[in-house]
């Protein structure tokens, strides 16, 4: 799966693109990573990619010409049937979640454009743009850091990233967890400071362990997200929070 | 406003820190980084962090007594009084936002710890963990990405960050803008592509085009996302939405 990355920031990238699961991933060649800057698709000697608001207000707004034509020049390299999503992250979009990344994780490239300063032009976003995404109610600096967010979730559930193919189907909002969160986890030492494991744990007794994980997940779960919850007692797919 | 993170994985944070405006603010002074690696309070020859999970299953779960020792060493350079907050990142945790990112912006300091693999042992979870947050209903790789989301997010509320004060205060999420998405916004070229900037914003009106923002603003998000509105037609404080 490759990642299209359009970013007036790519040396963001660097260091998180070598790291830890997705720095292997790069490796064994499942997914790639690449770096586009709308900064060379200008044409003037200052590199302009931004300017102030019509009808005025703070701040700096990305210009629609330079984005277009990053885009442009990513799609050009596909075939017309095998055009990937174009998907600008901003604080404006669809809520993130477990079920679009795996939807996304279907798809062979994406085309990921990062958001700055005060906003995008609207018309680049119109016209553009696919699918607007935000990793939640919050705002940063720019896309940079939700594009790295959205790679990993994706990356992850491409076949043959995560070593333990069965590790992804266990965890939070997994369809395997049935949509809830993990259950608590412990291991060694078994008496840490005094605080011992939950005997069951080392009961050897399997089904009484696998019912402990499913109470644990679901009080968990009671507790601190009971929106999760919904639809929950009746026959459940893990998908109902999501209708 | 310093922040210390607790992460395996501390060439990450490399670039994200020297990039954008938080590589800015922490040049200002404005806020540091500081990164503590659990690997360095390991006692065996192999500097082990993980186990499998007691009662069994798929992938490796972080040890307890790194992370404790970690965050206490950290601890020790503040008085009992100044103690700073210990935020576990992770997808068990409370949804980030905006209205938290203003609370944590008012620490001196921030103790964030990243999770990893499988989980971390939940007596660490229950024991020193003051607040776990969760940036979204997805799983990621690690909490290193969702930490530098927290940075980001809480450092540019930071006084003297941002280099234009007000610019904080009318974005998505905050109370200058009722707690609501953005309006939309252009720039030049007036016509691009024989898309026009719509006619109000190069009026000169000004009253003409605050209506047409607040119109903007409402209309996105009644579209995008209804459930921002709720209690916004009543006296609203922007902060309704997170009751």
């Amino acid at each position: 799966m490759m990642f299209r990355v359009v970013t007036l920031f790519p040396e963001m990238f660097a260091s998180v693109a070598g790291a830890s699961i997705l720095g292997r991933a790069i490796d064994a060649g499942h997914v790639s990573v690449e770096l586009v800057n709308p900064r060379d698709f200008t044409h003037d000697s200052h590199r302009t990619v931004d300017a102030p608001p019509y009808g005025g207000g703070p701040g700096m707004v990305l210009m629609a010409p330079p984005l277009f034509d990053a885009v442009e020049a990513v799609r050009r390299q596909y075939a017309q049937h095998e055009q990937p999503p174009t998907v600008l992250l901003s604080p404006q979009g669809t809520q993130f979640n477990q079920r679009i990344a795996g939807q996304l994780a279907n798809e062979k490239a994406l085309i990921l454009v990062c958001g700055h300063y005060e906003g995008i032009d609207e018309r680049f976003v119109e016209h553009c743009v696919d699918l607007e995404l935000s990793l939640g109610d919050f705002v940063m600096t720019g896309g940079e850091l939700p594009a790295m967010a959205v790679i990993d979730a994706v990356a992850r559930l491409v076949p043959g990233v995560l070593g333990d193919a069965s590790s992804a189907n266990v965890e939070s909002f997994s369809d395997g967890n049935r949509g809830l969160l993990d259950a608590a986890v412990y291991t060694k030492p078994a008496d840490f400071r005094g605080w011992r494991v939950p005997d069951v744990l080392v009961s050897g007794d399997h089904a009484a362990i696998e019912r402990f994980r499913r109470e644990s997940s679901a009080t968990r779960t009671l507790k601190r997200r009971p929106d999760l919850m919904k639809g929950w007692t009746s026959d459940n797919d893990g998908d109902d929070r999501n209708p």
